[in-house]
């Protein structure tokens, strides 16, 4: 029989140093502090230097995930697509994928700069990044690279 | 209140040629049956090269999402390290991130090449890959080197 639910519990939250940052300005910092029963499980993940955090999107109105298709980050200009081909945050589970720069551990709390996710959000999970999960051979469509020409000047590195 | 407990319904499901065929083999191609009520959320993904797949991994046992450390890959010349310093299957929740080529789509089926998930897994996401997702400046550990040299044979372009 097919899975019909799944059930995840976080394994700690975001703490911003203030509520009311923007958080798509990735130069900023955060923290991720995780549940201190975990603490052993983030052993020795300060040796690398970027990680992808994966989070639940809890602001998200229920009503919004239930969205099909959107204009790309809400310009009208650029065509009506599906909510997959983007980033939205309105996909049906809405869970948020970033990379980020893993500054440092302090036990069980994380400093990373880069997260787009607000104060408190749920974190589902944390990995490590490394080459096999990019690739420099791709290509995204022409109405995609519009976004893109804004995006280069924030992007993190 | 923070949140305890997060539900989540899979988009759809990974289906194999083969149920027996070796899923960390990445030149496989696999399919993504999307459910049909989404397909409208799938158009213009096509335009995109890559994409990631989040997926869950629903055959992992529950006692084994309890494992705190592991030696990376099972190899016992590398240190016991966390679970989220490795790209184990046992993390806390076990969710699959996997940068796959997005070779077509048809309707509401996405045939992909290199998606290391078992014949009915449960899928989660699609999101599109573009520059923002890696970066060329990063480090990784010397233990994760090591196993970072076989990888590179299978690397995915």
């Amino acid at each position: 029989m097919k899975t019909k639910e799944i059930t995840l519990k976080p394994i700690g939250f975001v703490r911003r140093l203030s509520k009311d940052e923007n958080v798509k300005d990735r130069s900023l910092i955060s923290e991720i502090v995780v549940h201190k029963r975990l603490t052993k499980a983030l052993e020795r993940l300060e040796g690398f230097s970027h990680v992808y955090v994966l989070f639940y999107m809890h602001e998200i109105p229920a009503e919004e995930a239930k969205t099909l298709k959107v204009h790309p980050k809400g310009r009208t200009d650029l065509p009506l697509v599906g909510v997959f081909a983007t980033r939205s945050a309105y996909h049906p589970n809405p869970v948020g994928l970033t990379l980020v720069q893993l500054i440092r551990r302090k036990e069980n709390v994380l400093v990373v700069k880069g997260l787009d996710a607000l104060d408190g959000t749920p974190v589902l999970d944390v990995k490590p990044f490394d080459s096999w999960d990019m690739t420099l051979d791709f290509r995204v469509p022409e109405w995609h690279k519009k976004l893109h020409e804004k995006d280069i000047q924030t992007h993190l590195h």
